[in-house]
C-alpha cells in the first residue's frame, strides 16, 4: 500500500512526523505537505498562480516534499503525477486541535482528504483534541494508535465509494481512551466576535477574535464521543444535498413568474 | 428585509453589481465583498492576520464595503457587527461560471453562504453558466430574474434551519430558459492535469492545468437541469455525514486492538 501523508499545519509540524512514522508499518509512505500553516484555509484549488515543490528532510532524516500550495493542492499535485506511484490512501494530520461538527468545511486537515475523494482516492483525516496546548506540547502516540487501528479496519473492509473518514482523538494517555466510536457530525457552537483596533497610523483593522468553539455533546455525534472519552470516527461525503428539504420545497413557485422576470432596476439606494 | 450581497470575484465584478441592483426591490441592500478574486478559495476563516475594510463606490455610484478577507470572512465581518443592522438574507454572486456538483466546497460563492449558515443566517449562492466567456461579456439579466424569483419564494416559504440554496442559471436569454428546477447535487468530472514548467532560473514549477470540468447530466441533478436548459436550485446543508456508510461500517473493529495500540516505530524509510 502506498500512503500519502499530508497536513494543514505545515511540513515542520510534529503531528505530521508522528503520523508519517506511524503509517510506515502499512507500506510505502510519501510525505507531501504545505510549507506553512494553512489552518482554517478551506478547500482550495490554486489556479491563478503556479505551485513550487521542494524536497526537504523531516526531523528524523526521512525525505519529504513540501509545496507552497494549500493542503488540497498538495494532494492534487501528488495524485496528478508528482508522486511516481499510484496513491492508495491519503492520511492527513495529526492536527493539534479537534475538527468537529461544522469545522469540516474550514479544516485544511479535512479538505486535503476531500481533494482525494475528488480524484477517487480514499482518505482519513486525523485530529487530536489538544485544546489550547501548543502543537509541540502534545503527545501524538494515542492518536497514532487510533490511526493505526482505523487504517487496519480500512484495509480489511474498504470504504464505500466517495466516503472519507474524519477521526478525532481525546488528548489523553492511551489507557484512558475508552475506545473508538462511529459517529455522525455534531453541532459546533462558534464563539467568534469582532475585535476592532486602530493601527499606529490611525486606521481601523479587525481581528476575528473570541473563544475556542464549543459544541453540543449529543450522543452519537463526534462531539458527544469526545466528551465521553472516546475517539470518534465519522464517515463523511461530498454530497451536501439537503434531501429532506427537497420535500418541503416542493410548494415553491417553480413556474416562471413574469412580474419577477422583468428587468430589475435599483429603486432604493444601496445603503451602509 | 436587509440583504447582504457578496461574491468571490471581488468588489469590481459586474455580476456583483447586477445582483445588488436586482436585490434592491426586496429591501435594504448592503454590499461587502472581497477586494480581489478568491475563486476556488474554499471556506476560509482568517485567524492569523487582521482584516482591513474600506468604503468604496460601485460603478453605479452606490456605496459598498470591501475587505482583504475571503468571501466567508466578509460574511463573518458583516454578521459579527460591522454592519449595524441585522442581516436577514445573504445573496452571493453572480459568479460568471457554474458551481455544480463537487464545486460547492471549493467555491467562494457558495462558501460565503456556508458562513452565513454557521451564524444562523440563510443564504443563496448564484452562478451563471458562462463557460469560457469573460465575466464582462456576460448578460446577468436572466440570472437576476431567476434570483428574484427564488428570493420571492424564500420570503414566502422560508427555508428549513441550516439549509441554503445553490442556484445555477444557463447562459441564455430569459425567454430561452425553460424554467426553474429543484435538484440534488450531481457528479462533476474534473479534467485537471499537471503542467510542469521550468522558470528562467532553471527551477521547476507546476500549474494545475487541464480543461474545464464537465459532469454527468443525470436527471434530477444540478448538472442535468442545466443540460436541459433549466435553471437549477439545490438545497444544501453543512452536515456531511455519510449516513448510509454508518450501516456498512458497523462491522469494523471498534474495540481497542492491543497489537495496534502499541507504539509504532518507523521500520521502513519514508520514500519519494
Amino acid at each position: 500500500m502506498h500512503i500519502l501523508v499530508t497536513n494543514d499545519d505545515g511540513i515542520t509540524a510534529p503531528g505530521l512526523l508522528a503520523l508519517a512514522q506511524g503509517m510506515a508499518r502499512f507500506g510505502e509512505v510519501s510525505v507531501l505537505a504545505p510549507d506553512h500553516d494553512w489552518s482554517g484555509g478551506g478547500h482550495v484549488k490554486t489556479l491563478r498562480r503556479p505551485l513550487r515543490v521542494r524536497r526537504v528532510r523531516l526531523a528524523d532524516g526521512a525525505y519529504a516534499l513540501t509545496s507552497d500550495g494549500a493542503p488540497s493542492d498538495c494532494v492534487a499535485l501528488g495524485l496528478m503525477g508528482l508522486l511516481p506511484r499510484k496513491v492508495d490512501l491519503i492520511v492527513s494530520g495529526i492536527n493539534p486541535a479537534a475538527n468537529l461538527g461544522h469545522d469540516v468545511t474550514y479544516s485544511g486537515t479535512v479538505t486535503a482528504v476531500m481533494e482525494g475523494i475528488i480524484w477517487g482516492t480514499p482518505g482519513i483525516a486525523l485530529s487530536l483534541d489538544g485544546g489550547d496546548l501548543d502543537a509541540s506540547e502534545l503527545d501524538y502516540t494515542p492518536a497514532v494508535a487510533v490511526a493505526a487501528q482505523v487504517v487496519e479496519s480500512f484495509m480489511r473492509h474498504g470504504l464505500p465509494k466517495g466516503v472519507f473518514l474524519n477521526v478525532n482523538v481525546p488528548n489523553e494517555p492511551l489507557h484512558r481512551i475508552r475506545g473508538i466510536c462511529q459517529t455522525r457530525q455534531g453541532l459546533r457552537v462558534y464563539r467568534d466576535r469582532l475585535d476592532r483596533r486602530t493601527d499606529p497610523r490611525g486606521r481601523d483593522y479587525y481581528w476575528i477574535a473570541g473563544d475556542r468553539p464549543t459544541g453540543i455533546p449529543k450522543e452519537g455525534t463526534d462531539i458527544g464521543a469526545l466528551a465521553e472519552g472516546y475517539a470518534s470516527v465519522t464517515p463523511l461525503k461530498l454530497d451536501l444535498t439537503a434531501y429532506e428539504a427537497l420535500d418541503t420545497m416542493k410548494d415553491w413557485e417553480w413556474e416562471p413568474q413574469p412580474a419577477l422576470w422583468a428587468n430589475g432596476h435599483r429603486d432604493t439606494a444601496i445603503a451602509y
